[in-house]
């Protein structure tokens, strides 16, 4: 047998009898001629036969997304896709007739509701546009796992079920362990942490679980972190330094591997400036004092409408689509957050805004043991749960810091997607379990 | 401040001022000179001062793990790691003072339990020889990767939170899932093969869970999956020589990425042949019958024994540690397992075994709906739990198949670990559910 050619990859053989294969993509009778366009993962492929087809023919029963392989000659045609379809072409259905999809997959928009899309994903990502955003997230993880090993990280996998729900005692999903209680893990902070003692240099992109009770526009119960941790810092400004070239790593990924996706949807990866501008917690709220027509002083944190007006101030004032915040309150922060040792009350933390919108959080940590005790008792905490997390401590940890990107935020951002369920494969939400 | 150098480094900054960070690895004091060998994620570097130290200096004080910077001259010496050593040297602690740890980092042989390396892990777990299959593991994963994105594979990340334990009824961790009942993903099997009708080639790289109730060297309740599914394929050959392409990039990425810790332990990564030996399951049966003293035919399944003489078999008679066994009986594999069309009874699938032990499973699946029905009810199976997930072979599926290789697995294999644990981050287990 002929070995199968990809449709992207025919007009390098115009004038050749090959094989494709792929979806029925849509099946167009015109007056006098029919045409087949068949989707496979490079792209689509035009095949054309007389028309009307004749009785008995196969053709005439083949339904959209029956998946189907075409031996004919790939001749050169001007309107065709890529210049070039399959004339004289012989069909071979390899899939029992389609039933039909929710929505027409061929039209160039998406006319389906969210709901309907994700209630049959499996067959609904099929659409390209929808199929594009997660071609953009599989090369942007490429792009963070690449800019760590360039940077020296050792990628590690941790537990996902744990002992107890130290981070924050809200939002775990509780697990049966062979009859004992444990959790899903919310983060594999504690454990980058320990890591940075083995390797002094970790990542992970794995599954992270938050029984989030709010059923908005960008939280999951389940999503895909990016988390990096390193030690031998002078401070959380080194993070940031780090965090840079993994985002400038993922925006140049995107722009490379999935070029396609990008022009399918009309959207161009973010330029990283060589540095990020930067501006402090309290100074971002005296700016907005000053400027914004209402005073956030006093509050612990940024509102969404803060970010949003610092990310438009940040694209003003430095042509930048990204702006660091830095030194928050250690209020708002956990309480393994080092504090900035000038400023009482602030954090040597940050927090990353591209769009208008927090993507990344991050900051240096706690490294002493005695530290990790204080700050536990400061906030009242039982420093009992935590035992086996800051035994560690005891045993010689280098200042270290490190943060965390959430993958399909970062798709969402670059994509323009209104909702992080359009860029994530079969969310999981207070109301979705399925598919 | 001078920027820091590592240990591997130094050999090209001889005559030069620098500065060093790690951890204290050894402090060996003789009558007239103390060395001190300080350990960073490159290696060891040896730092020298008089000794004994003087009264009031921190060297005094200075216990093995305690992390340290040392800023001192690069001097040749013949006798030190790497050819060179810090004179002069000036030291800084950066932790507090390390407490012991569970047994001596610094020894060579690893003087301690498996459940006190376990119970210990965030500090055991420097201790080079340890550290080392963690190393392995990383860069196989790497090269796990490289190869399937060199293969036109897209990467997914899939939930770990599902509905139904649809795979196989047993060992299942059920989950509070907002008051629902829902259970941690066994498999992404089902998710891999709908997402071959969105993307024909997938894979992920993820946790799966098994609530293991059996307590031995090769088990546990999380691991690492590196799991590949593609679409139009002739049969399960298809995808043996796609595993055989992504087997030779994670020995090779090993052998590149991961050298000096192969070094340390010894071991080289094994030799792929182009054209890994086959054998068929009942031909094995046979040639076990034949050769082996003992008769297995009938059996369902091979048996741990049968995989050690096979392995031996085909080093003998193949020169390679790898072979494949095809063709298992239907009986003992799931539903969704594509039988073999020419010998009722037999399926497409295959089992790769590595050093006497299976080490991947896969095979072709079915890809038609009816099929997909008749398969359940023959087993008597409700076909009710399973719509979901066969709701997608009614909207066309070509041909397709995968495997999932057990990433500690084929550590411990690589590296000859004895147990799986050995070379998992903080495993899980029946009994095991800290650090």
């Amino acid at each position: 047998m002929i070995s199968r050619v990809l449709a992207a990859d025919l007009p390098r053989h115009v004038g050749e009898q090959v094989r494709i294969a792929g979806w029925l993509h849509r099946r167009r009778e015109l007056k006098s001629v029919t045409f087949l366009i068949v989707r496979d993962r490079s792209g689509l492929a035009q095949a054309v036969l007389p028309a009307p087809a004749q009785a008995g023919e196969p053709v005439q029963d083949l339904r959209e997304e029956t998946v189907i392989q075409v031996a004919g000659t790939v001749t050169a045609s001007a309107q065709a896709p890529g210049g070039v379809e399959l004339t004289e072409p012989v069909i071979t259905p390899l899939s029992g007739p389609a039933a039909p999809p929710p929505f027409d997959l061929y039209r160039p928009a998406v006319a389906a509701s969210l709901p309907t899309i994700l209630d049959h994903a499996p067959t609904t990502l099929r659409h390209p546009v929808l199929k594009a955003g997660f071609e953009i997230a599989a090369a942007s993880a490429a792009g963070f796992r690449d800019a760590m090993d360039s940077l020296g990280f050792t990628e590690v996998h941790t537990p996902k079920i744990v002992e107890s729900a130290t981070e924050s005692g809200a939002n775990v999903f509780g697990i049966d362990y062979f009859g004992r209680p444990a959790y899903l893990a919310q983060s594999p902070q504690f454990y980058k942490q320990a890591l940075v003692g083995v390797f002094e240099r970790v990542y992970e992109v794995g599954p992270v679980f938050r029984a989030e009770p709010h059923d908005t526009a960008r939280h999951l119960a389940q999503y895909t972190s990016l988390d990096a941790e390193l030690g031998f810092i002078a401070d959380h400004r080194d993070v940031m330094a780090v965090l840079r070239e993994t985002i400038a790593g993922m925006a140049a990924a995107a722009g490379a591997r999935a070029r396609a996706g990008l022009e399918l949807l009309g959207v161009t990866p973010p330029a990283v400036p060589r540095r990020i501008p930067e501006i402090r917690f309290a100074d971002a709220q005296e700016l907005i004092a000053g400027q914004a027509g209402r005073d956030p002083r006093g509050e612990p944190d940024l509102s969404p409408a803060d970010e949003r007006w610092l990310g438009e101030w940040a694209l003003r004032e430095h042509g930048s689509e990204f702006l660091f915040v830095t030194g928050y309150p250690m209020a708002k922060r956990p309480f393994y957050t080092h504090p900035d040792p000038g400023r009482p009350g602030y954090s040597n933390s940050f927090d990353l805004i591209f769009r208008g919108m927090e993507l990344v959080t991050g900051g240096q940590r706690l490294h002493r043991h005695a530290d990790y005790l204080a700050a536990l008792a400061e906030r009242g905490d039982d420093p009992r749960p935590y035992a086996g997390y800051l035994q560690v401590f005891e045993h010689g940890m280098p200042p270290h810091g490190g943060f965390a990107i959430g993958l399909e935020r970062w798709t969402a951002r670059l994509t323009g997607a209104a909702n992080v369920r359009e860029v994530t494969l079969f969310p999981r939400d207070l109301h979705r379990l399925r598919p």
